[in-house]
């Protein structure tokens, strides 16, 4: 059986285009049943990759040493910018069969774009980007829909989540009804801003969502619910500033253990850090289109695309997404 | 010279009246300079303060057995309800020279509404709650407004907000020019959605505003701002996403410290609690008003009432907020 194929677009990252290169090896390296096409600058890419023995026939190169920044204009930067990478990606996503899925950690809104543009489906106005989060005890996750693809949102949109959440937590964990939840400042029916009053009233109405009301941020953790839906301009917040609280404490815990000398306090440490590192597992899934996009965090490191990687294997088995800080 | 004189309401809170009863005892026993209003039914208060054996002439009572809901509509209540416990204790603030401030876990609207009513200054159009968050190391903290009090804000009302955080923080903490920033999706000048796209250029605008420009949620905890402005619905979602992550992974700790028999891991999670747990400070403060009113959170304990009345203590004083846990 043929291999499968990811599509990575190497440019975006915080860390430069070399760190996803050599995230993309890691990826190479711990799985033999992957291949990769890599969009980028080829005189970057293939001297990492030979000095890595990275058999040719595991990789293709799309050339192209353009890329979509934040400062572009994103639907201006569709006309100018032609050849950027995350373009030639989605359009290889696209145009070949054999791929299972794309990694990026470019600009999220010109992966929404071009997810509209080449891979839209006709039920979806416009894609999301889900990230599914450690909450509750015993690998309980919960799908936040939308992390931050779209601010200003309507309430049609944030409906449009909440049933692509469902869609993807039913397909992999086979949940039959999972519970939604609207991201709000208070339980109460009558709580909320404009846009989740509006949105609570389309959700109720849904019988194909299994809608359980209003939810408040510190309760999310609790594991009560399945999908979590929200702007994207909350959605980012939300998920920053979990990633902030976390780092926090786990920094006061490391200083602790240093100062008091504690082999207990590092040892609790490095486990939190390994279960709340959100960098490490650092992606979003595009969901609303006909294929996988996984957006990697702007501030991804290596191991992150290992990371997104073996999730786009997941998803392309129908398989648990959770757990995969275990590598 | 006479005692100060704090009024507190004593409906609202999840936890019933009698906590908030309690909490006051526990308040006018740490500090004799402290007399009470306590704004509710004597028939519930008296005992209490009788059993605890306060001395009459520490209190005060305005008997009401009427209070706003979360389910009224907060501008009908202030006809249909006028002896509601909120208004009566606001209208006491406002007609009391000797008052210096007040307590209360009832609805944010309505406090809101009647500091509009009774309290108002002429340059701010409508109050913010502002919370002081422990961020970075060494007892640095940073304002977050607007808490919750407006959910569906305008620019105008964020830049009011900026200046209101800028004043108390400058009045408290003698830092000349503090640090605002704007809580956003990304750091770029161009991030952001409408609201705080528009709000960015008014505050860069405004001169008498130190605005070091858009900040992410995972930056704020670093303690390098001393003002986040939000509207209220992301302040609330901010500030319990904080409270929701801390709680978890202190839960975790313990459940580590306990099933390994771990004193350090005790010692930590102990740490952690009385550091970051915000139900026990628990306070925000309504800045913009002629008097300072410190809106309880909901699920405040006794232990909040001590710590928001030493808070309006030192408000008065013009002390440092922080570390009020210490108690």
């Amino acid at each position: 059986m043929a291999n499968k194929k990811i599509v990575i677009d190497i440019y975006g990252s915080d860390e430069g285009p070399l760190s996803v290169v050599k995230g993309t090896i890691l990826l190479l390296n711990a799985h033999s049943e992957v291949d990769v096409i890599l969009v980028g600058d080829e005189n970057l890419i293939v001297p990492i990759l030979d000095e890595a023995n990275i058999a040719k026939d595991r990789y293709k190169i799309i050339h192209t040493t353009e890329a979509i920044t934040n400062a572009d204009n994103i639907m201006e930067a569709f006309f100018n910018k032609p050849k950027a990478s995350v373009i030639l990606a989605i359009q290889e996503l696209a145009n070949n069969d054999e791929t299972i899925g794309m990694l990026s950690p470019g600009n999220s809104g010109a992966i929404i774009v071009g997810s509209i543009k080449y891979l839209s489906t006709p039920e979806f106005t416009r894609p999301c980007i889900a990230a599914v989060l450690p909450v509750g005890a015993n690998n309980k996750f919960t799908c936040l829909v939308d992390t931050g693809s779209t601010n200003d949102c309507q309430a049609s949109q944030l409906h449009q989540f909440a049933r692509l959440g469902s869609d993807l937590i039913r397909k992999l964990y086979k949940i039959n009804s999972p519970k939604v939840a609207l991201l709000c400042n208070g339980t109460e029916d009558t709580k909320g801003n404009k846009l989740t009053k509006e949105t609570f009233k389309i959700l109720k109405e849904d019988s194909t969502i299994n809608f359980v009301g209003n939810i408040e941020a510190n309760s999310v953790m609790g594991g009560d619910i399945d999908v979590l839906v929200t702007d994207g301009f909350d959605g980012n917040i939300f998920l920053k500033t979990i990633e902030g609280s976390f780092a926090k404490v786990i920094k006061d815990i490391f200083v602790y253990a240093k100062k008091n000398n504690s082999e207990d306090a590092m040892k609790i440490g490095k486990s939190l850090l390994s279960t709340y590192d959100i960098s490490a597992i650092g992606g979003g899934i595009v969901l609303g289109a006909r294929k996988f996009i996984i957006k990697c965090r702007g501030n991804s490191r290596e191991i992150t695309y290992l990371n997104t990687g073996e999730m786009l294997l997941r998803i392309d088995n129908d398989e648990d997404l959770y757990n995969l800080q275990n590598n």
